[in-house]
């Protein structure tokens, strides 16, 4: 079976059950990187066999990267044809549609669902696919056309500017891969709110998915609420905050076309003259409008990865602290703050601790106190790979004080 | 101020932040244990003063309790009359009425909502009191009068048997404190399920609210589904799941009464046709369907706390792997498992590991993988304090298999 592949094999003394219970990455230095593997053409599936040979999955294989080599499938497979990814992004689509009443979701997300390093984002007839690792590229045409025959989407996007790429030694080109893009923002409904994906100039996919369900429990405390929805890009939480009956929003975010598509949200889902934005840098405007005494039923923060990676890790926190002082004054008494981080790095405990911390400054000498009512992770269109459930990026807390 | 109450002194190594940061107890360790302070009754208030005599805060005293103070509010406040008892109310009864529609809720989560070791639950008119630390004993006539005054309920019970009681040196008794304990189990809308709750006979409250969102998590997995819902209680899962469209519901329990009111609860919604029980041992039931071959689209697990305290953690984590490793070969393919603990001392780390490992072996040689799609805690009806936010007992986590 392993006659037409390469195989690669683990070091003598690497441990192969960790493999064998599941994890899905074998990294570089724990294989045997002789001139054989090193001159396997990134992408290629290969036979990954223990130290006594015995193969142990199969594997793609990209030599020059950290992950080196990603589980696939069992060791006996030995091709990728379009049955069988016809049969995991049927898995996949099982999933989403017992979950969904509408085709708008996290189709594959990665290594979870047997994808290692591919996004595929679904917006009606058409997805976004972020191949972000090498095997993906090299078997896109068969991957594009089981999609189209799972799903019937007609429209297949390819979005290259995730930064995963750039290890994998991959390109940043976009393209359109099956039928044409859409010349317009796509209207896509969540949580009773309007939000318009832009699907070729957007920020990564144009929409995301993941904060879906921290919207709707955001939107259940929005009743008859003035709401500020900080670094808002398209207005996921105001937007749905004003579905759920806000009286008011204000979307601040840094990017023009951003807020642009939220206002167009807005007024597709005729909630326009409750809705205003404000173009400016978060934190001088959170600053400005606690000079200005201003005061908000919900305030809702959700950054930028501020702790990407481990070395960014301290200053992010601090940032996230800094957050929390800000908007904390800013929120009327017995009212909501909702704080967000999408950084691997920070852990969920360490960014509650700089949350709480930086709500306690914020509230010093006020008398008042916090409660944490809601902690919300990405949705489950996200699901996590067992063996890498510590990475569950997404946090947001929920607080009144 | 502090002429009429008595004082309790931080010991002069104890650095005060803690307290000062809003840390709610006190360990009796940490003060100055003289005669004085021994002496104080269990439940009086008292001003708490650092190590140079300067007034910290009102603290409630339990001299003989490991947590020897509950803070209570700034040290000014003298005294806990109605006023003060109806402002913390008013306060916790207004996010309950943002959250839910009707009065069926967790009024009170104790620290969180400023009542040191209290628990209170809404059942519409009436209201089922754990007091649970030795202030609210001391306090509770006024405590209730508020209670009635703040809400309107015309029926108070007294549920004494919570473990925490004993700690604090109270009894054990039951009692009615306003109007008439309802002469039959009263029924409770969720998630568009009806639970029958037996406030005078039941398990603690008679009905936990806590696992209401993750109900409705199981209940988007459930259409068209065979449930089985494991260590039942009154039937929280498998009734949510029937609401949700289930095509039958098995509900395994240990105690008749519990079984015998979650059948009155697929009665009164009209779903008893779909609706079985099983009265056994979780883990004899669990391993006798596995033996039969038995498959379910959704498996459901909420098992009693088998590591309530650290030094169970150990045991407790077996068990939790244990409940993994049976019920995961019931799953169909594609189908899904949700595992609960309600484990203090289990930690979402090792509860998921825990997990994680008995899916594992359940399904070892299966060729079968697992994706972890959601993660739930108990509902915003049951809040944390900043200062106790690690004591997230209940976890709820949903696998695909």
């Amino acid at each position: 079976m392993s006659d037409d592949l390469p195989s690669i094999r683990l070091k003598p003394k690497m441990d192969p059950r960790r493999i064998r219970f599941g994890y899905p990455w074998v990294y570089d230095n724990e294989l045997v990187m002789d001139r054989r593997t090193k001159a396997i053409a990134p992408g290629s599936l290969a036979v990954l066999e223990d130290a006594g040979r015995e193969p142990m999955a199969l594997v793609a294989v990209t030599p020059g990267s950290r992950i080196a080599g990603r589980v696939l499938d069992a060791p006996g497979v030995t091709a990728l044809d379009q049955g069988w990814f016809r049969a995991r992004l049927a898995r996949a689509l099982a999933l989403r549609e017992r979950l969904f009443d509408q085709p708008f979701y996290r189709l594959v997300h990665a290594e979870a669902d047997g994808f290692p390093g591919v996004i595929i984002d679904r917006f009606g007839d058409a997805c976004v696919i972020q191949p972000n690792a090498a095997w993906a590229e090299t078997h896109l045409e068969v991957l594009v056309a089981a999609l189209v025959e799972v799903t019937g989407v007609t429209c297949v996007l390819k979005s290259a500017g995730g930064r995963a790429r750039v290890l994998e030694g991959l390109d940043d080109k976009d393209a359109v891969l099956v039928g044409t893009a859409p010349g317009a923002p796509v209207p896509v409904q969540m949580n009773g709110a309007t939000y318009m994906a832009d699907l070729t100039g957007g920020q990564k996919t144009g929409l995301f998915y993941d904060q879906r369900p921290n919207h709707a429990f955001a939107a259940r405390l929005a009743q008859g609420a003035r709401v500020l929805d900080v670094f808002s890009h398209v207005g996921g939480f105001g937007l749905a905050c004003l579905a759920g009956g806000a009286t008011s929003a204000l979307a601040v975010d840094g990017s023009d076309p951003a807020l642009s598509l939220a206002r167009d949200g807005a007024e597709a889902a005729g909630l326009s003259d409750r809705f205003e934005t404000r173009k400016g840098d978060a934190f001088d405007v959170l600053t400005e409008l606690g000079e200005a005494g201003e005061r908000f039923d919900v305030v809702i923060c959700d950054p930028p990865a501020f702790a990407p990676s481990k070395k960014a890790l301290d200053a992010g926190l601090r940032a996230y602290e800094r957050v929390a002082r800000l908007a904390a004054p800013l929120v009327a008494e017995g009212g909501y703050l909702g704080l967000c981080s999408c950084s691997h790095a920070a852990d969920l405990e360490k960014f509650r601790t700089a949350c709480i911390r930086g709500i306690g400054r914020g509230l010093h000498g006020t008398g008042r106190g916090s409660q944490l009512i809601h902690t919300g992770y990405a949705g489950p269109d996200h699901p996590m790979h067992p063996q890498l459930a510590e990475s569950g990026y997404l946090k947001a807390l929920f607080f009144r004080l």
